[in-house]
């Protein structure tokens, strides 16, 4: 445990918030392609969103000019109760590893929601009470998104109802607990509630559903109730560009310790916890600077990025969402049950595509989950946080990472994005603890089933 | 939102962190009775204490003379992965509440543990690791002692045996799974694998257990095996003075802010949060100078302080422990299965009882428990953090005396504990959500049976 000189937590002052988000579309050489209307498949206007998304976080989702979108003030005090959060030093994950490797992780965990997902939410919430709304639907998979969907609505006093992905409902008793807790209505997707949720129950009545079905009916209900519109918690744009805070944070810290980090490393289901550790890093990448090699870790039950295509899909299940340019497994594919966690989506976020495809992301790598949670465990007896199994697929990569200094001697500085606590993962750790965990990768034909509900576009 | 010069967290940095925990009883002008040998009746000594506790502990546990205790470095390195732990300026629950008290409130519930206990972990972990020892049992109640040790004994590679009171082992499937997870072997208590365990068994087959309970049952099994010793969570000596890096932290971030508190506010199960939150502040009072107004708060289903005695009693049901002059119930009392959390113990720190008795504590009360999680739930909307309901016991007498403020116009400064997270409470938020939640408060003649019980000392 050398070079003590840092500290186990480099901790920021409430004055290093950052004042403004960062958006990255606005420096990426090939923007992502646009959204497309599901009807016209023309590029989808401010007009047509209006019916599903507040106003202003619209032109936060159209806007790829302007580099830096002010944090309103109200945000930013609401962030100040658990932000700027640390970015960790983690001397012992480095003894045990043995490694002359520099492991740092920010951590996002240190909220009730338990991960990164409540620095969109409440910046969701705060422009939906600004445009006078009741309230806003959302779906929910794991549960972390809903969590903190529901602190930011019961903070400002919106309603919220939540369809939670079925399978999560049912394991995940507690989690649903908590959104009840705060205020929400939260209801197990698909659902008779919405004419989608009927539909896809006749077509297959004991699913145990998707974030995509849920999807669905949540736009459905924000549609076709008044005073309502509907929050997603990761993929679009306006998403990744709240938690740029993140990397905003970490890249502060890492000047205050005069140090740059050599790999940035973060798992990725929606794209959006990724994208905001990494975009001010891909900033200095995109401008030609000194920049990490990027490494995406997605589950192997679910490999958008490894084993999807780039193209046009749907953003859910049902075919109701504009259509976006992607990596995507096809809006049919259904990720396997067995898999713990919240990366179970057929797609991935738009920037995170186009970076990716244009080499800007180096790298793509997708891990079964008992490998993950070997990780997690080892990670949570040495450091002491338990991880969710998301943020253990980071840990998998990072540890793979520091073994390899250690075979070749460099001293690499990594950073991963620790997005979240395991909590709520407890019925998964209980599964892996017995020796019961079970790995799923979908087989070539899973694959191609999956990507043969593509749409035809161009 | 006034004064918002001082921000929402006061973090200290790394340095700041206290070298040496402070032992209170060296400045306690009536110093509380010594223990007792049970067989005895004469004051136990550091040899009769030998074969259930480890060496050094047991000096701590006796010392008297001594006001600061340095914090070996290993354990100075591990509290920094989670300390110093914020002070927190709760401006939104003061907006709420329309108060012109300005609260604060020191969080411990950032590491995985979820609550303060991990303070007093790591430093009983590392005395027995440094002894040479294979490994500790100890008890748990709510689980967040349990979760605690747990976590310090994976991460010192030392072995770790719990026993869990029925009821939680039951309500808690999840917290056990943590514990699993880091590596310990978790038993329900009372259970057939000791003898005081198959003697309450045979008694009360259907017994739900009890701290007290579980305690007979781990310092019986660290005595009758080798190289194992007992460690426990609360009441005693030893981890008072290891929760005093709370307060010692608060005292630090109160005067870094040049603010002083008018009242201190804990929750009181064993009494180690509260004796750590207090004890630097109660230095004062004790020295003559400052100091604030303490408030000591129970549940109505278990009060100790409010209607108990002072007297010698057993820490344990099974009588095998030495006897402790406190505030108690007597160890024949089984609190109501029904109250959620972790204030379910008969007895209450000596140094807490003795301070209470000579009046330097000023004041305790006992709530039921549903006025305790209509506290908790408004503090989560407002204040973000899910608190345990031990914490939302302190949260209810601090929103009772800042609604007094409102009414006098009085500014007062209020401190209180956030000892931890209610993660793992979850079961009882729903049966609170769901109206289903009920109170209990003993009758006299409940009181009377458990005091019948009580040893007949002096």
């Amino acid at each position: 445990m050398a070079d003590k000189t840092i500290p186990y937590k480099i901790n920021l002052s409430e004055d290093e918030l950052p004042k403004a988000w960062y958006n990255v579309r606005a420096d990426m050489k090939t923007d992502h392609r646009p959204i497309l209307n599901p009807g016209t498949l023309q590029p989808v206007t401010a007009e047509e969103l209006a019916p599903v998304f507040c106003e202003e976080l619209v032109k936060q989702e159209l806007n790829d000019k302007d580099r830096w979108i002010e944090i309103p003030e109200a945000i930013r005090n609401f962030y100040k109760m658990f932000r700027p959060s640390p970015l960790v030093r983690a001397y012992c994950l480095e003894a045990a590893l043995k490694t002359p490797a520099k492991i740092y992780y920010k951590y996002e965990g240190g909220n009730t929601s338990g991960s990164h997902k409540l620095n969109s939410a409440i910046a969701q919430a705060y422009y939906a009470k600004e445009q006078g709304l009741k309230g806003v639907t959302t779906e929910t998979g794991a549960g972390q998104w809903g969590t903190a969907m529901s602190m930011a609505c019961g903070y400002f006093g919106l309603d919220l109802r939540v369809y939670m992905v079925k399978v999560s409902a049912q394991q995940k008793p507690y989690r649903r607990a908590v959104m009840e807790t705060y205020g929400a209505t939260v209801t197990p997707s698909p659902s008779d509630t919405t004419a989608i949720g009927r539909k896809i129950l006749e077509m297959d009545p004991d699913t145990s559903g998707s974030l995509g079905c849920a999807i669905s009916e949540a736009v459905e209900a924000a549609v076709t109730t008044d005073g309502y519109k509907y929050v997603l918690g990761s993929v679009l744009n306006q998403v990744l560009l709240h938690q740029t805070v993140i990397g905003l944070e970490a890249k502060t810290a890492f000047e205050k310790i005069d140090e740059y980090p050599d790999l940035v490393i973060g798992c990725a289901g929606g794209g959006s916890n990724l994208g905001g550790l990494m975009a001010p890093f891909m900033a200095d990448r995109l401008a030609g600077k000194r920049a990490p090699y990027f490494i995406a870790v997605e589950p192997a039950s679910c490999p958008s990025l490894t084993r999807g295509k780039f193209a046009y899909d749907f953003c859910d299940t049902g075919n109701v969402t504009p259509l976006a340019k992607m990596y995507t497994l096809g809006a049919g594919f259904v990720p396997a049950s067995n898999h713990a966690g919240g990366l179970r989506y057929h797609g991935m976020s738009p920037i995170i595509s186009q970076l990716y495809h244009d080499g800007f992301i180096d790298e793509a790598r997708a891990y079964v989950q008992t490998d993950v949670f070997k990780a997690a465990e080892m990670f949570a007896r040495v450091e002491g946080t338990l991880p969710a199994p998301e943020s253990a697929h980071a840990i998998h990569a990072t540890i793979e990472e520091a073994i390899k200094c250690r075979e070749t001697g460099e001293a690499k500085t990594i950073l991963f994005g620790l997005t979240g606590t395991g909590y709520f993962d407890m019925a998964a750790y209980m599964q892996y603890n017995a020796g019961e965990m079970t790995d799923y990768v979908p087989s070539d034909e899973d694959l191609a089933r999956g990507l043969a509900s593509l749409p035809v576009v161009e």
